[in-house]
């Protein structure tokens, strides 16, 4: 069953306080070399039959409305073939 | 410059309030057609010169130690040059 994804992040010119808690932790984990970190949220819905454009457009919809808020947030929304193919229940 | 992104979700076996809590949501406001939501975190890490297979491994051992917890989500890792195309500051 294919998998709609949306990405949720945090406008570039928002502060991001859990980005930066990130990128203050890796130094000091021997990690050097990332000069920045965002933070976002993803979402994956399960839709029920084929995702069609109009499906999208409703996705695009729910991720304005209820996903993300507009005002500090940037959201994409795309199919992801890939985690259609996960299985959902490890045996 | 280009980011690597870091898809954290949480496993397939563990339960998710926050993605239940947005699919009961989702009727209410008049969005059908959505059979499930799972919800994690997406981290874009910035990082200094060109990303190399070694820089790839570095950021799979932070995702691995500090932006995941193992016991309880998976992690992908990946490059996106469409996030590397967004422009870091709105004019």
């Amino acid at each position: 069953m294919p998998k709609v994804v949306v990405d949720v992040m945090p406008k570039p010119e928002i502060l991001d306080p859990q980005g930066k808690a990130v990128l203050g932790a890796l130094p000091r984990l021997g990690f050097d070399g990332v000069t920045d970190v965002r933070q976002g949220k993803r979402f994956e819905l399960e839709v029920a039959g084929e995702v069609t454009d109009e499906v999208l457009a409703r996705v695009h919809e729910m991720a304005a409305t209820l996903l993300s808020n507009p005002v500090i947030e940037n959201f994409t929304v795309h199919v992801d073939e890939a985690v259609a193919d996960t299985p959902d229940v490890l045996s």
